[in-house]
């Protein structure tokens, strides 16, 4: 079976900023996300705090590139002044040409 | 610590069709499984295609094996017609011998 | 991008051990987690049994070390007397030191 290897970038984020994080990353090149509510206890910045509000958890399937400018995105808008958690990971999928 | 190597192979669709996905999944020899709520945009065939409606992630962990049964199965079956994202990653679990 | 490779430790169980195992995870190193509800049919010892209740799936991220005390911890407590699924994963995040 033919697998394409792609990246699967998750934000955790209250849910206050589902519509920029949606189009940020889909001016990134993300062609699909989703969406699941969360809840969750964190870090803030370098401390840890609570936000036991409504979170979203948003998932989004990319190349490597669009990966790597969604991080650099993430960390440079949001990740010192946000409760927001991000992290990479990687994913095989049928038919790649349709992540891209 | 003795971990196993298995594969997570995870199914987004609509959620009309989690019993016809979840009788596919365990006929090809998945032992257990979760599904969680998701909404999303995603990828119809090869363009891009808003599934507004409710959403449905299915996870399970399975053999290699069994992994590229499913993933087989959702490209020849569903994935020209339906609305579907289906991937697959790595994951390690204890008593690995509980999955197959 | 500076990357740091972390595991991701995913529990699904019920939602019952909520309280307990957020201790248990805390207690061994976990800065973090999330929760999310799911439903599904699981393993329960070593046969199949349906837990249709109301399940919950923790997951956090933490250091190699951790994640391994946190998989020795389910496998001594809970694995043999509950309906509890553990897997673990790789995730790249920014700013590793966060999660330690």
């Amino acid at each position: 079976m033919n697998l394409s290897a792609f990246k699967k970038v998750t934000i955790i984020a209250d849910d206050a900023m589902e519509t920029y994080l949606i189009e940020e990353i889909k001016a990134l090149g993300a062609r699909g996300y989703t969406i699941e509510e969360a809840k969750g206890e964190g870090l803030h910045g370098a401390s840890i705090t609570d936000f036991q509000g409504r979170n979203i958890k948003i998932a989004t399937i990319v190349s490597a590139n669009t990966a790597e400018m969604i991080l650099e995105m993430i960390k440079d808008k949001y990740l010192s002044q946000f409760s927001v958690i991000v992290y990479m990971s990687d994913v095989y999928v049928i038919r790649g040409e349709r992540f891209m």
